[in-house]
């Protein structure tokens, strides 16, 4: 099966709502009031007219590319990318000391790369320094799924891996997992362009992972990685890699779960993926494709 | 001041997004797909067309209006309703003999009485029979804020009391509150139609409440008090009143807090009622109007 076919979830009833408070929340970044209602009121004619049938972040692009051109800004998640990145920056070397004490290492390492998620869904209602030690602790506690074992020994074995990153911030976790992989096996894909606060170029940078591997752009500023949508360069990447590891829910979302090259890592952020996975909200996943 | 001129509170851009979750909730009570869909298109757009200078149940209003006009049926909510009417039911016994140990009566009949929405944001989720238990308990560990001896002074006091209801399953505690007040001074009022879960006359007869006190509809669909679309003669009820007992967060959010006659006893279910009363999501409150 041709990856371009692999389309990925579709857009649930449930997911409309969801839209809507995340366009709720982009709208935020407009100073001006009149002007955040304005937008918003754009943002629902328009996600009433999209054409659901695709997964949701081919909806989600079609709302933060009107976010953009409404604002007339390139990035409206600068500022906030940049404040993950900062607290992803301050926790790196506590985990990095804990990961150094554990016994599951492997498993370790996986639960941190998902986990990275906690840091956005955190960072919605502002992590305080103090707040931090709390986002340790739960790391630990939080169920996690997956073989550590068999993603370490496929790891081992690929003669190819594309890593394919999700957010500012969690790409410092996804870092720490990138270390212990073989480095001159692995390419990092970002998105191509800023959409929401995902990982762009400039991130991968910042988290140091350009010095560490081949770090790449996919062309498209969906958030997440809807073939179709990217370069001709990244999707050749994706053909020919062997071993694909695919960060955060955006990613699975767009991705087809039957594609056995895939090993998706990520939180399970809603009741819709949930129910998918059959999983609950908040689990730490790593989880091979099932066509292989 | 004329209650009229109360005009409640303003719909915030945060509640766009919960129009949405709960018009995609409505929406699933149609059963075909596609017309789910096309459904809640519909109800998006409507959304983005209207007047939000309003309070959020004057929104909520014009969205059940078109859920009942498109599905062609005056109540979708009715088994909504019957079940947790149901489930009210059958925990009023088990509360009714706690209530009768506990040496805190007073404000344990107001914390009853508060938390009766609970069991609608229960059954959303739906409450099985073995959750009973689950849900009495927290009853009575959940933050309460009011002053139940003042409370229960100016029932004493007032010479006629409007106990505005809230919800359908909720009335059956409400119950329990007014069996301890003057019962010949009180009015309970209920909505004149349909909307949402909220309580009407069948409800208010199903809880018992018909052969206890005198019950009016208020001769609107708005899930609040929206004095402006009420009957002339509930608002002449509205206007004679000495107290108002105002159940429930589309009640608050509708009547203007400056009004000294009236008593809100609600749970706070959202942030924006939280940041607006000062108090956390999930707190029991009990606070007089303070234009008194």
């Amino acid at each position: 099966m041709s990856p371009l076919a692999g389309r990925g979830m579709r857009t649930s009833i449930e997911c409309i709502a969801c839209f809507v408070r995340q366009a709720a929340e982009a709208v935020g970044l407009v100073v001006e009031d009149r002007r955040r209602e304005e937008l918003l009121r754009l943002l629902l004619k328009e996600i009433a007219a999209c054409d659901w049938r695709g997964s949701p972040p081919v909806v989600g692009q079609v709302i933060h590319r009107i976010i953009r051109r409404e604002l007339g800004v390139d990035d409206p998640y600068r500022a906030l990318k940049r404040h993950l990145n900062d607290k992803a920056e301050e926790l790196v070397p506590v985990i990095r000391e804990t990961l150094g004490r554990r016994s599951d290492r492997e498993a370790a390492l996986l639960r941190v790369a998902a986990a990275g998620n906690l840091l956005d869904a955190g960072a919605k209602s502002g992590i305080a320094p103090q707040d931090l030690h709390g986002v340790l602790q739960r790391l630990w506690r939080l169920p996690f799924r997956g073989d550590a074992r068999d993603f370490f020994r496929r790891t081992a074995q690929a003669r190819s891996i594309l890593y394919l990153a999700d957010n500012a911030g969690e790409i410092f976790f996804d870092r720490l997992l990138v270390e212990e992989l073989p480095r001159d096996r692995v390419t990092v894909a970002v998105r191509g362009a800023p959409t929401l606060n995902d990982a762009t170029l400039e991130d991968a940078r910042r988290a140091g992972l350009t010095g560490l591997v081949r770090v790449i752009a996919n062309g498209s500023d969906a958030p997440g990685t809807v073939l179709a949508d990217c370069s001709a360069e990244f999707r050749e990447e994706f053909e020919r890699a062997e071993l694909i590891i695919s960060k955060g829910q955006g990613n699975f979302e767009t991705l087809s779960e039957e594609d056995g090259r895939i090993y998706f890592l990520f939180t399970v952020k809603c009741e819709v993926v949930g129910r998918k996975v059959g999983a609950a909200v908040g689990t730490l996943l790593c989880v091979p494709g099932g066509g292989g």
